[in-house]
């Protein structure tokens, strides 16, 4: 049995030699040189190359290198019977965590604005009273440990999932009536679902004329979730005030995209939370002996529901 | 009894109009209209008037409003047997932690980074692989918020107290050993400790000299505990490489201070966590109900140790 390492937009060698040094035993190959094809049943995999998977007839499970698995559900190229896991560690929702508190506190505490007073030589004291309201879109793993953060910090925190389960502390809701719920209740609507046919979109007009007046929403699930004009109007309309985004359905946003220059965006390129070489080869070779014992992938994905 | 409200550069009128709603009963005066001064036993006070305590015979409990009791603890005015508290509540401590997080978070991730980026039009996706290393100087009340803010995200946390003692999870230090060991352990050194005649002057150019080159030295305590020209000449050497001050010897930090404009130094004006009214409000009357009661003020300070 042997793991393929198939991700051509990363380097993989760094990832390589980690999963070796961890387990010299396994029988490692890395894209594009397959060895023996009909060896290789378990596929590490971030936008796997065109036509890769109708070469490997012995396949078994296709593990994300990440926690998005949206483009591995959707690939028609990968049978139905092959399982599809992902490696979602600890350490990438605590990173995820961390960008989101920074993110909000920084501009709940209005940090730019010390950096433009100090420019000035002006002592100009401020701090808010009340801390703001957090709404989650999705509680799933980077879900719980985003509100963990914030719940440390005092900070009232709402949820949304399918089946209106969530953490301990707090306030869930579900359904489309309960999504609106959660939109009007939050200073800064957090969006961290996966991406199913049935979230696709789920950032548009209909919800934003839910939100607070001079909310903030912020976007570090999948650039498909969020209806751009949508987004660009109701800012317009100051619901929500300003957005905060990291994904977006092309990338690298297209150098002549309307969002660059929006004074009321802010935009990272991707990186909330990348997955971390090291943390990901320790999963990698935890997934792939769970696999040799029998037992499903870390991280199995329902493919009917789509995550 | 009567509760005094002594606090001339704060505005003390919507903290009466709380603490009036909170319990009508007490006979509350609002400085500088004392009424009979026989009748004050117990003093809310932030920066007190100058000759105030000498006019209050009955005078039994002075409460700091924030956290810091070093103007009072060094106030001669207050005599010995008074007793000093604070009122520093769980919100006071956590807008701490939620401003150090923040502020350590977007150095971390270098989000000032993504804003020039966004001008430029650039897509430069980066994330740093490790959390840096966060040390604590002082693990009181805001000390332990802070490094269980620190914790949920995974950021390993050391501290420093006098006894050694410390919340779970944090590696513990003590003495002036134990000081320079902390110093050489972290990426990000904050200074959380009371104002005492120990710890003035703390983080001068011995301590600056064991910190790690490029490290960040952040002082939320107070500006005694720094010696400003020893913190120019290290940060010439990189050693540490920036800092974040939010108080100062002088405040507000005069016009002519070479701190402003100081390429290594980002400066708040001492408003990382403000005493919140409501808050101080509550805290207020419990503290007053307690000595009422016959027992010590919220937050009694040991007037020999300083805090």
């Amino acid at each position: 049995m042997a793991l393929l390492i198939a991700t051509p937009d990363r380097d993989s060698e760094e990832l390589g030699r980690l999963i070796r040094r961890q387990d010299p035993e396994i029988d490692l190959r890395v894209w594009p040189e397959l060895g023996r094809a009909e060896d290789i049943r378990f596929v590490l995999a971030w936008k796997p190359p065109e036509g890769l998977f109708r070469q490997l007839p012995a396949l078994e499970v296709v593990s994300s290198l990440g926690a998005g698995v949206d483009q591995l559900v959707d690939n028609p190229q990968i049978p139905g019977h092959v399982a599809i896991g992902r490696l979602a560690g600890p350490r990438l929702a605590a990173n995820m965590a961390a960008y989101l508190v920074a993110v909000v506190v920084a501009r709940w505490k209005r940090l730019p604005d010390f950096a433009e007073d100090q420019r000035a030589r002006r002592w100009n004291q401020w701090a808010p009273e009340q801390p703001p309201v957090i709404g989650l879109l999705g509680t799933g793993e980077m879900g719980r440990r985003t509100a963990a953060a914030f719940g440390e910090l005092d900070f009232p925190v709402h949820g949304y999932s399918r089946s209106g389960r969530g953490p301990a502390g707090v306030t869930m809701h579900s359904g489309t009536r309960g999504l609106h719920e959660l939109a009007g209740a939050s200073d800064c609507l957090i969006n961290l679902l996966p991406l199913t046919p049935e979230t696709r979109d789920i950032l548009d007009a209909d919800l934003f004329s839910q939100m607070r007046e001079g909310s903030t929403l912020i976007n570090v699930g999948r650039g498909e979730h969020l209806v751009e004009a949508d987004l660009l109007a109701a800012l317009d309309r100051g619901r929500p005030g300003c957005a905060v985004l990291d994904v977006f359905r092309e990338e690298p946003l297209p150098q002549d995209h309307p969002f660059w220059d929006h004074p009321k965006l802010f935009i990272t390129p991707h990186c909330a939370s990348i997955t971390l070489t090291r943390e990901a080869a320790e999963l990698a070779v935890e997934s792939y002996r769970r696999v040799m014992d029998g037992k499903p992938p870390l991280g199995v994905v329902d493919r009917e529901r789509g995550y």
